[in-house]
């Protein structure tokens, strides 16, 4: 471990997992922590709980697509989703710089009310500070959440020959913070796709029991989420490029810049891992309740290669997709 | 409202709370937030639970006393147990500034997770973000928490004659943290408050049913705390002076800086509003139960001055005592 924190460790990949389990873990295990959730689950009384929290970060604060006021929300709400929870109360914390504008911060809580409101998710506490100008870069947003477990969804579930669902195209909403914030001229507006996913994924949770296994992959992107599932499950997940679905000029940007899309975040889709029999039953579902119609089978999850991701490519060359290294952009959540 | 947030805003005081009342509370508009908590309280099957959450910016880090973890999470901890709860889950949200020194933040985890276990709190959800330098200063925590509510605990309980109870010395938070970051020399290193009430107040909640409120008074201090307590009952609190405990070596500084440790931020201690009969009691038990025995009586509610804290002097005199405007000490806690 480095004798300083660096940026890699905050990226989701393998250097915030080593963090984790090297600093954090020993520290704190729990059967909470130890099982690979984006909620813990408690029981109260005799139902169960789930508990989430996130910090935001973002730069730039509004984006083709979004802002942090609505990343903050549908991302807490899709982490409790996620967990297969209906999302119920939300809390929001506020750090502000000194200076500030108030209009802007206006617009941020703006967007936190509708957003909220749209999912009927109450937030419910809240904390606002305000730290003298250069201690923070304008805003940070803590949303936590707690919801109502209606569906025990967990890696242990996952067996050889379940399939690999993504609910839509990918790389969506790092690209689009990336030609933001750097200004970029890709002749358009790349628009994130940050979005909650409680109306499209709760329903298909109440009425389907054949779903195994849901996350959302934000930091690391999808071949991140694929090997945490991997190693989690000490199975193997085969995965098809020709499968997964991304629009051309997200295909072409990330060309460009030198990017592996893979690795790019997104803010409003999930990974489902599924019983084989009712995969395609899934993805039909998906794709009628959903504008974009993009839901695919991108792969299965096999006994070999144990613990880790085959990437079959269009090449047809196969190679082993690793978890994200070192971190292409960061604050981009 | 001014065009910029400034440093007040966070201050804890009357700004703090304008803000909230014209931004915030238009937007969200519930019952849990009309009500003055420090947690938020929902039904769930037949029981209660409290939810809160608080980010912590403290400068410095490290402090006599306590450092960021300790307060962190007997900060959240004391805001679930003045709410009537017993604490039992919290979220870690970590945001670090890139080059952050490994052993610090390893200092800063040991103290999260001696304090948690001291107070039998579990985390079990967290997240880490690492900022590019200059994002933030060195590091900030979030930590939420839930608890199962143990007792109703509202202003509403609140009548004339009850009696107000603080359970030890003021001011030791607040003038610790400008002390050290001031390096002031005062011949002494000035001691924070800081830990965690639940082993002092749970006891005392079980068992009495003679509280009817308490809040922390953190940011803000007694006066705020109090002024909280008036406005949102419309009743009036009379307060002595000579009744207020606190150390002299405390009482000296503030007067040598010219701060009223009135509105300095205590991170140990709590108010508690409790029925007249039951007062002489819960100051003996409060005083029995702790290593510093200065738990008092320190005044008395009553039907005027409507919605305002009357400030008995030792010279007695009298004066309405305010509710903090300005912040003379950012990033306390």
């Amino acid at each position: 471990m480095p004798k300083k924190i660096l940026l890699a460790h905050g990226s989701g990949g393998q250097l915030m997992h080593d963090l984790i389990r090297e600093l954090i873990l020993p520290k704190f295990s729990n059967r909470f922590l130890n099982e690979l959730t984006d909620s813990a689950v408690f029981a109260f009384q005799d139902k169960r709980l789930a508990f989430t929290t996130d910090s935001f970060v973002v730069h730039p604060l509004f984006f083709c697509g979004g802002d942090i006021g609505k990343l903050a929300v549908s991302g807490t709400i899709n982490d409790l989703v996620v967990s297969g929870a209906v999302p119920l109360y939300l809390s929001l914390a506020i750090i502000i710089e000194e200076g500030f504008a108030y209009s802007s911060l206006e617009r941020v809580v703006n967007s936190i009310s509708s957003t909220s409101q749209k999912s009927q998710v109450k937030i419910i506490t809240g904390d606002i500070k305000v730290v003298p100008r250069g201690a923070c870069d304008k805003l940070f947003i803590n949303t936590s959440g707690v919801g109502r477990v209606i569906r025990n969804l967990t890696t242990k579930n996952i067996k050889a020959q379940d399939r690999v669902i993504i609910t839509g195209r990918i790389a969506e909403h790092g690209l689009s913070i990336l030609s933001q914030r750097e200004e970029m001229n890709f002749g358009r507006n790349f628009k994130s796709d940050c979005i909650s996913l409680d109306s499209l994924l709760v329903p298909l949770l109440r009425r389907n029991k054949a779903i195994k296994f849901m996350r959302d992959p934000t930091r690391g992107g999808l071949a991140t989420t694929l090997n945490e599932i991997a190693q989690a499950t000490n199975l193997g997940i085969v995965i098809e490029e020709k499968k997964i679905p991304i629009a051309k000029h997200i295909r072409a940007a990330s060309e460009l810049l030198g990017i592996d899309p893979l690795y790019i975040a997104n803010e409003g889709k999930a990974v489902l891992v599924v019983d084989p029999d009712a995969a395609e039953d899934i993805v039909r579902y998906l794709n009628h309740n959903q504008q974009e119609k993009y839901a695919r089978i991108i792969g299965c999850v096999t006994t070999q290669p144990r613990g880790m991701v085959l990437f079959k490519t269009v090449l047809g060359t196969e190679r082993i997709l690793d978890m994200l290294i070192s971190e292409p952009l960061p604050r981009i959540c």
